[in-house]
């Protein structure tokens, strides 16, 4: 096939490359003219703006977003809009807020434009290689532009998941349970620290890796993280968050479902990126005030 | 009546003034022969040895023990197991753990003297102007001890809860409790702390306190707490705790009783007296690993 | 000081009984013309629509909403908007969402109407006696009303928390924290109700109310509760919620504040909303899969 | 190495046909007589008591319990104790508490009869055909049994972690973690059943166990078990424990180690067990007392 990529960022680079490889043909646009002009070399087709894309692109045109959710693929989206013709599909595999996604498929639809959502997993390594793909969009669609992922993606890794919405929902709850997961891990391990035992710690997730319950890829990571530094010694226990954890658990706000578990990990997070917090202070200027219990000045 | 009171700590020494007030003899014993002496000035009489405690009283004596829970107590517990007589009433006011007293009034009850265990909150003005008692003991005990509880407690703030065990069993769930509402209101304070707006702890917590939902003895102490230190900017947040709140969640897991958010007040407390974490690190290097997200250098 | 109340609900009709006490004059509307009637007969002026409210105050106009939050609220806030002028002032009563009550600030800015959110708390009998409130606003536009919120509030139980916006968040707060004492209270006698002794609920809540560490008005309402029904034994353990909770926990995960206690206290109410769950099954499930395990079959 | 087997349950039998297929020589026992012969008929060697088990190895002898923790393992231990002889090696390869097995070290130390703690993981297929195995015991004794473990456990699937008892804590963390990961991926199944979307279980397992972040061999056997009944219908979501949870919140208790996913997942699993809760209840009556909010009657 022939598809548009926009965005040719790590992701998109890498997921150019895959579908070269597969003899797909690949029209290809960035912010960055130098990345361009490197995919050209790699035996993509140039495009140095939107209109440009579009423009190479036959109708029903095929058209992928690989660029930072929020405003820019909002941008893009209102972009598209306007010129892209009935009949013409937009796929967004960057990780939107599946809200985001409903929204733009209703608009599209207006044009009767397709939409489809793509939740993608499996790194710059399955982007090259084979990733992971949830995808969201209509059946009829689906069948038109599904040689893309069948070739982009490893054995087994793709799923046409439902309607429009649902690849990036799909995504966003993967993402929640990888929050718990690592949590589960990490907390495993810190108990072990705490131990009077001397434990080696790439042993143990390498054992963990073999035969047991908890073999996991998460736990493979564990293993290599070990391997370079035996008691992570180097690093701070500051644990970041890109966004889908959050809306994993407003999520289930949303409809009142309980995920305690997941919405627990989201909280040591953010109580992570704390050196100290005001809940500590209130709770033992508490203890002070009713049973004369010390408080460790600052 | 006339009582022993071994243990004249902060709370013992205050519980012997309360009692000395109700015109109740008291026997008074510390290791601290200072504070036996100090006592005596006050109107009681000396004892200098745990013998003399004992050899003081008439037959039925009764025991007060005001001493730190553990090794502390179970010593006492096995002298007074030796030294008394039959009809005998050992009342353990401390903060033991409910197993422990359990077990002490099946000992007792081989010689047929009787264990009475008092879980007491209010702090030191409690115990010297009329604290929370609550008591366990057989009904016949502390009928007999009765006038000792009615004197040395606030009006409605005395309640045999059943049999011996019951008293330090519903004093430890108290404090678990405590927990739990000390974490919400500090969690409380600590979204306050990072919203927009530019609150005067104090008065939040005064206005809280008058007619709101959650108006409550501890938010008063949250009120005195910022009067003194309106940011709370001297001290640490660190959340010492002191055994009582573990209890309790080992005591929910024994029963396979649900008690979520006091496990968690707990946690919380442990997380806090970590600068950093090696939970944190896993998952910060896990995410490097899986991500390539930055990690936070040492 | 002549005020328009719209909305005569519970908490309306209670809170303008409390103005006419205190010599206010109250022009009272309602969807409902009956209680627009009633509230005639105990000396309000009757006003049967919204204009009729404008109408019937002199510039600069006072008016009081105390109608259920969302679209009503809303409804209402873009009439006013037309039928207001400069300097007139619109109070919101109800239970907004703060960031509602944020862009309906900016919205009156355009005209040059003030906007005063206030969040009360207290229930019905603090609308007819004296309530708790806390109040947004700017100084000057509330130093104009200040006689409105004396007059309905208990001694103590009125602040002026910071700009619009802030008394609406600190009500929201206040809920946040409610859900955490509750739940922490309900868990302690979760236990006790699991525990080998034979507890007196009614007379556990009632001594934890005099001289305890945590005694309170949650915990005097807990005493009322067995008092009327000693096991609960007439109800179930469903556990609704009106929106301020959820609130809470999504603006604390906006702000990235830890908050664990409080968002577990919620999904524990989202527990208590199923007989049986999902996550449950898929546990039972897995523990069969992999340990031979027995399920329970429906 | 020949090797005396006590224990020929599920897990036991397997590992004596493993063994025996490794051409180790096992003495076989177990109370009940036909396990016994049955495992005669595969070509082990009976012994209808321990004496007869202790009798036909020569000294050093090596024992492998593979029985119930608790009693059953205590008991055995008492009489090893007596029957064994200076240099023997006792393995227990069964679930007990780690605690239990620091105990049981110090005593066999008495007689300089050495024990090994052995976690095993991977179900009865692992102790088939190799399973997951984390020892704990001196350098000196493990280097002598080593055959037995390297024949016994999957490729990489055998750790000597340390000292005794690091076995058994390790095998414990093991399953703390295990209880954090199943809640994880449960609560997000959970949110899915929610969700507006129309999934096919099975289909979301297998593609996440194709190149994401997440799959894992828990992952592989949710496949499993929506392959076997789509939506879980025929089951109730009761999770049951077997101890190791627990054991493991009350050791991060212990080292004051913070662990709270792990713990609430252990909650949880309790929750599971209630139809309604008092927690609820109370929370319920609350509701009422202060907002008049609706009960559920029974």
């Amino acid at each position: 096939m022939k598809i548009g990529m926009i965005g040719l960022g790590k992701m998109g680079y890498n997921l150019a490359l895959n579908l070269l490889d597969h003899k797909h043909q690949v029209v290809a646009n960035d912010v960055n003219r130098e990345q361009v002009d490197a995919l050209q070399n790699d035996g993509a087709t140039p495009a140095y703006s939107i209109e440009e894309v579009v423009n190479q692109l036959e109708k029903p045109r095929t058209i992928w977003l690989m660029v930072p959710a929020g405003e820019i693929t909002e941008k893009l989206v209102e972009t598209l809009y306007h010129l892209l013709d009935e009949d013409d599909v937009v796929i967004d595999g960057g990780n939107s807020n599946y809200k985001d996604s409903l929204r733009r498929a209703e608009l599209f639809k207006e044009k009767n434009i397709h939409f489809v959502d793509v939740g993608t997993s499996g790194g710059v390594d399955g982007a090259r290689e084979g990733a992971c793909m949830m995808v969201g969009g209509s059946k009829e669609v689906i069948q038109r532009v599904d040689p893309i992922f069948k070739d982009t993606t490893i054995e087994n890794g793709y799923l046409h998941a439902g309607e429009a919405g649902s690849g990036h929902f799909l995504k966003m709850i993967h993402n929640g349970i990888e929050y718990g997961m690592m949590q589960s891990i990490a907390e495993g391990f810190e108990i072990l620290e705490k131990s009077p035992f001397d434990y080696d710690y790439e042993r143990v997730a390498k054992v963990w890796n073999h035969g047991s319950v908890i073999r996991s890829w998460l736990m493979e990571l564990t293993q290599n993280a070990f391997s370079k530094d035996p008691e992570l010694d180097g690093i701070k226990g500051v644990m970041n968050s890109s966004g889908e954890g959050k809306w994993t658990v407003e999520t289930a706000l949303d409809f009142q479902a309980p995920a305690p578990v997941i919405a627990l990990s989201l909280m040591m997070r953010y109580r992570s990126l704390e050196d100290d917090t005001f809940t500590g202070k209130v709770v033992a200027a508490l203890r002070n005030e009713f049973g004369g219990h010390e408080v460790v000045k600052k």
